[in-house]
């Protein structure tokens, strides 16, 4: 099932600003992107070994993966935000006045030659995310193993590629995701503490900054989402409770674990849409008659 | 929302065929597969431009977003019944025993080190699936026309897979597909025909050939499947009914098209659940521990 | 059979413009690129199937890859005259003195590296063309789609290059190729609407924006250029006549088609020679002595 | 100027033989294929600094880059004929009854999906070629230089391919293509030598094998294939008589060195039409349609 | 510094079996090879931050990467006995009798046509190493937690290689490489202890599977070699006492932890000289000659 | 064996300059930096052919090899140098207030987000080093063919790269790197005469500039540094005496060629060590803890 709605509300850009977009792409098409926790995490509960003896281990990874297409639209709707800006400050000037000539300075050519500014699989250097970035040996521990690491990892790019960020839609978006890979890092960290007995949270947070260093991380704990694990389910997956448990706190004290069923929904609102521009020739240079044709349509369907 | 089981129930292998599997790998991270289809449409609809006046077709896109999602974990199931073959066939020798000596002869031997035989969206031969197999450029004909050509070249590559397939698994994992991509070709033909006129579904079938010639397909268009888009919401996405309406047959004038909020689930047994394996060490190679710690996990969540 | 001369003249740059000629690289190595559309159409006239039977089809591709030789070759002549600018402005300082201080803040320094600002086919981001961007099945209909899409994108990436140029000689290129690129597709879409009666030119143009608005462009048109298919031949490929025919007019409905054997030669003058700099050691840091043997050679060769 | 017929007439295949196929692609393209020699002599001569004051050395570049289309040509269609071997021998079971059953044991299952057995842009092992294997620094004696080495790379490559070639078809290919390579390397040897004194066709062959022991080479020397240079123009390029001039003897002294307006043409015939087969959809599973569409397209060309 | 001897003796193979040597390479040039645990120690131990003040850790890195390279030649000369067999059994046919006929069903031709059976970086699906696979972000405590994660990702794709390896050579090589990467796995667990508490070591092994059951690992512990770190120095790194120091024991309790200077020096006859091949032209065809130039010269040398 | 120094003394930055870093990348991870010369020559030696019989051209390789990682090291830390600058001009502004908004403009965003300015295996544009550039077939005239013109297509691009460096340090570096890529150039010369009797000394130095007219590598040849060739051992390689022997000169005739044990060492004050930086979470955000753990451990290894 699929929701017309992003996971929080983003602010409107205040310019194009596609250097910022660029470096935001290092935590989509990035090694250590979202691209990268969806595709390890798909394919992991895709191919989970024993299931159901193992049930909370696979719901556990089942569950995350869905957040973690969320995710993915998140910061795609962030890049596209930073490298086109707000509509009112579109280019206007026709094709054959160069209305893009200073793209060409930018970091991210071909991206532009390709989607105009939309958020693609492509790291911060434009190199294309590759499935070489995805972990998976049907090996419980080692995968988990992995996905702690991978968490961590992609902490420290998230923190590095927010430090480059000004403009508050690349703030926000990576504030967010700060928070709920904390989440992510920690699950991971209690699955392997259940199956081992080694106490993993204690490496957490790493690198060792508390998020009350990032103010648009602190507010998304203020209202306890670094607590809460999503199980995208009203019928399955409720077993995760068996490691994201009330009886654990989250790994700084601050309060008990918690399960709920979905992230609250800012509503339809919340999905900034991409307006059309004529000199980037989307949806089309003279979209008139296309918009006409979509409004017959959407009538009839609505009847 | 995620819900725990396939779009249609598998058999089970008759043996392991690790080459048949690597064949099958083509449309799971081939250039023409399943990650090409579900990322193309993913990053259309996240980038939609203008997407509340073209309503329709934003939602067509999204709402055959989320179908691809089921299809990956379709194949991916397939690739990995087809490697491991049944349960009760799999290696059980002693690794100082060479048990997956036959391996090596195999095609796809990085992806036995890695994944045990698990799918891995990798191509069949090998080669990392990559972000450059997205197409994304916000011009509403020029994408649709895209994921038209894309359809009908995936339509080849999995008739070509089909051709090399003896056992009953892969089989009915491409039937599946060649109706449902057959259904996704004519949805984006009929969209391009919306927009301009052209009559794209006399195009169909590319190539040549009819359903009626492949068994695995053709049960499933009995069943009225090549018929119905499925718009996975029950809140959005309804105006693909101006799109995918009663007014238009399918491209085989077999049937009025129509509209549906789900695929018939299957149920949970539906998922072909992988055995763990001590001699490829999944979930471990002595895995009675994790097993109890699990089974313990569960009882605490079950309450 | 290779003329030592461009397919059109090109202007002087006006200074040197590395960014530019990074950007113009988009339209030589990209997956849009020409030699995209030069490897797509070799590979499928080298390998076409039933050949003599589909004589007409054949010709077709046949013809079109000898053209994009040609277009390969301005491109590239395009990107290396961008990058290195008018010789009158060429860096002279010693190389002790950093003379390319300049060029680290450049898009592309490993290609300056390499080729001292030569064309060479990596994309504008530096990414090197790769075979995976050609496509080629065997299957008539499926080619011929693919190749009318190809173009449509082709077109897409060209405009958005060109909305990112101010110096003519980008302009100029793009201009050119915006017109044979068009030619190309209307070909493909005739002869795709020959085998299947659907009226595939009625799409054009993607996007939908005419040559009208592209001064570059349109100046070619003026000359009729847009009519016109090559054969490159004298003995070969006259059957193309019986798809690009007089029946038919141009997509745009500004005259009748027609098949010319070679487009007019600009003379040897066109080629933009590439002038040596010492201090890119092209051709060497101190040539003298061998531009005395090579002039030598030239008067033993003349006789 | 495009003619339609091979370089040198090929005999057919005894039996389809993919992995022979697959083999040879390594000589189409692998780092050391024809591909590979293409593109470099290509873009060197596209970008040749000081043209005209080194033409001698400019016409050898460009007027061997003529030739190596022909090779790719060539070495396509032997890879296409060994992959699909002679049409009587076509496999013509239905798709439903898995007609390429055996092929997903061959080493090239990707390249057969994509292309039914086509030759295209990969090597042995599936890689596709890509532009790195391109090198061009416009330092005309390091680019000569390293013309000298690939070539001399490339000799040891077609050796050890063809140490694996059973069937006539590619050891014919193989025995040309070393044939001519060698004049290549001769020709970049000699022209280093006019440049800089040093001997180096003395370092000829590499590796140290006569071509008296290749049957498939020594015919082709027998006609004095080994002593020409093609200049593949009748206006231009004459000069390269500078470098390879008749004051010079091949490298092994069997005689001296001419200059050649084009090679030999076998005639149309030469080329071995690959022929449609139902059953991998090329060029269509029911093509007779299509055929008969062709054929009055090619009348009414004809006239 | 450099000596001339592997770090252990080897057998000498019982056959050529290159399908054996490819699935060694996923242990030289895979994502969790030697080559990767190289260059990701080699990187992080030249871009070590305080190094000073981390003087311990720093040490630890430095002196793992210098028993990296040796692991690296020790999997190189496997694979190279592997592939060629003993000098006995080498083919001795001619060029033109296809001595190599056999290879063109190997797994890895282009390899073959490469160095002719040499251990090249690629993996076992012919993949090159690339630089994606090394993790290196200064930050102290997520580089060793990779370096644990890696050391437990390589030691299960090299229990899977283990498992399809039947020759002595290449079961010696990663019986060595089992117990060596323990070692090191073990390390980088005390280093993240010492750092934070948590016991690391407690994880291990993963896989859950001891060395008793591996007897070509088994017979290096009973040696001790699991219990000693390599400083390679008879000068720098004694500081890596503070965290491999007596105080603590293996993993599995068997005995002290103990610093040494270097691995015991099985000798200069350790290594395995590959001899040359008049069919593979290693040194060459006919290398009488250069053999008996190099015995001058060596002559010389010695005085 | 390794020690803990840099070959040379290298200034301290005057600031940073990430764009100067990513050029110098070029020589480090590009396909002509020294990842591939010493990939390349490591490769060669691990699998050398009749190495007892031809044992000094073995010995060089080998000690060729072992130099190569000191180079690495050198360029690496010349890299880091200038990416990160001085200490004292490190930013110090906290994380929330974007101390890095100014490397969003950088050319290598990924390589920051990675490694914080620490010299990774990447070239100037960004892409990862791969095992293509790779070279070894076995055959000793040509390897050493490929050796030579590696050596001289690597002095083009340290000259170029040396072209766009205005801070000492990257100047520093690459006139040393001149010097010795000269020698092992003018050693791989030496060894094909030797062999072949071809004087390819008299190629040299290509390109044709002297290092009399770049000063940072002039005052390496005021030291005598390019007369000598190290053998990186006191029991081995000597024999390389018989190929780079006092009979010799160097290629411009201003000295005998000598043998020497190992280069000066500048001592382990040589070795700039990178500081870490809370800013950038290297080796933590508050490494107070850590790094009186370290303290600690080493107080305790020295005992």
């Amino acid at each position: 099932m699929r929701r017309d709605s992003l996971l929080i509300d983003l602010p409107e850009p205040k310019d194009a600003d596609p250097d910022a977009g660029a470096a935001l792409n290092e935590i989509l098409g990035g090694q250590f992107g979202e691209m990268s926790t969806l595709n390890n995490y798909m394919f992991q509960s895709f191919n989970f070994r024993d299931k159901t003896k193992l049930k909370p281990f696979h719901s556990l990874v089942a569950s995350i993966t869905a957040e973690e297409l969320g995710h993915v639209e998140l910061v795609t709707t962030g890049i596209s935000l930073l490298n086109n800006g707000p509509p009112s400050k579109a280019p206007t000037a026709h094709p054959a006045d160069a209305p893009y000539a200073h793209m060409r300075k930018a970091r991210d050519v071909a991206g532009f030659a390709m989607g105009a500014g939309a958020g693609l699989p492509f790291d911060s250097n434009g190199r294309p995310w590759n499935a070489t970035f995805t972990f998976h040996t049907g090996n419980l521990v080692l995968d988990l193993l992995h996905n702690f690491f991978l968490e961590c990892g992609a902490r420290m790019h998230k923190l590095r590629v927010y430090e480059m960020q000004t403009d508050p839609v690349g703030r926000e978006v990576l504030g967010y995701l700060l928070v709920r890979g904390s989440v992510h890092a920690q699950a991971f960290a209690l699955a392997l503490k259940k199956l081992t007995g080694v106490e993993m949270t204690n490496l957490l947070p790493v690198p060792n900054i508390t998020h009350d260093n990032i103010p648009e991380a602190r507010k998304f704990e203020v209202e306890g989402r670094h607590r809460v694990l999503y199980r995208f389910s009203d019928r399955d997956y409720a077993d995760i409770a068996g490691i994201w448990s009330e009886d654990e706190t989250t790994y700084d004290k601050t309060g008990p674990l918690e399960v709920v069923d979905l992230p609250p929904d800012p509503g339809p609102d919340s999905l900034k849409a991409m307006e059309g521009s004529a000199s980037s020739f989307t949806p089309d240079y003279a979209p008139e008659e296309i918009l006409e044709i979509a409004r017959k349509l959407y009538g009839k369907a609505k009847g």
